[in-house]
């Protein structure tokens, strides 16, 4: 009995632990890291402030957490984007738009993850968030390379490289929300990338 | 008389505050942000610790005009490497092997001023520099598509792009020293940014 008791009392921690994550998620979506306080993101969760520190030690340990788990389903849905199509250009093109389609649909969050200045363990997360996304574009570079559709090139600079240009060319769009058309700006990204990889069309 | 003693006041004041810059600035290219503690800078400099908040209302602001400090003059190296050469191609060129030549032999500093995570106030102050250096490469990508080095391409997306493409691809040799060859590693880069932006050549 105490056994069944422990178990159940485990799944209702489970439970408001997501819950916490998941007000935490509304609140950056809504208004950046700012938005999400741990007062905030007790009232959105229904909770007692208190709560909070009994699942996450601190402020920070809170947010890092929030931000891995946002950007799980980001880099998730790049990895999926991949697994489409049969050349590394098309497999590219479709990582590249995914990536960009997911941020200017969600730019407050897609801003909050790529750029917003927040405490340095969120930055510790950004650093190996993008090393997961390193590795998705490294294979299909490697890909590329071997079907001889992109040019001989250092799979691991490149990959790397991908993922700042991708993360540092929407920081402005996703600031300037009037300024570029999806469309352009999405067109603009998937020409750069499959030049940078040397696509020989 | 009196307006004489303020000027030196002043004076006395501008080489006090400029002292503390240069023993942070020696200090973070020795152990990165995490080594420049007000009471570090205040020792290094030979200053008494309360010193410091006479100059700087706080830590993150000491460490934010740190990083300015240090950053400005990386800025003014790329700058000045476009000045040379007559090709937009060329000039290109020198930036990258400048911005990673520069990189590569002061790795803490460099990886401090890149990615050591840090006071939000940094990260504002690496959003404000990425934009000057994209502000460099916009030039200079126009300038290519004018002489016709360089394919069509909206210049601002691809500056930024190529300032995280060089930050980013980056970040990883600055951790693992003995992993690239410098030559290697800088030969790739000027040959992906000059994919990148389509040069013909």
């Amino acid at each position: 009995m105490a056994y069944r008791e422990t178990e159940h009392t485990l799944a209702k921690k489970a439970d408001t632990r997501l819950r916490l994550l998941k007000a935490a998620r509304r609140l950056v979506q809504q208004g950046g890291f700012a938005a999400a306080s741990a007062s905030a993101v007790a009232k959105e969760s229904g909770v007692a402030s208190g709560t909070i520190y009994r699942h996450f030690p601190n402020k920070s340990e809170l947010v890092a957490e929030v931000f891995r788990y946002a950007t799980e389903r980001e880099v998730a849905a790049v990895a999926q984007a991949c697994d489409c199509g049969e050349t590394a250009a098309d497999k590219l093109t479709a990582a590249v738009e995914t990536f960009a389609q997911r941020a200017l649909l969600g730019r407050t969050l897609a801003y909050a993850l790529i750029a917003e200045p927040v405490d340095p363990r969120v930055e510790q997360e950004r650093l190996r968030y993008r090393f997961a996304y390193a590795e998705i574009f490294e294979d299909v570079i490697a890909l590329g390379i071997q079907r001889g559709e992109f040019v001989a090139q250092n799979c691991q600079i490149t990959a790397a490289a991908l993922v700042g240009l991708l993360a540092e060319s929407l920081v402005g769009p996703l600031k300037k929300e009037h300024e570029y058309e999806h469309d352009d700006l999405i067109h603009s990204l998937t020409a750069l990338v499959l030049r940078a990889v040397g696509f020989k069309s």
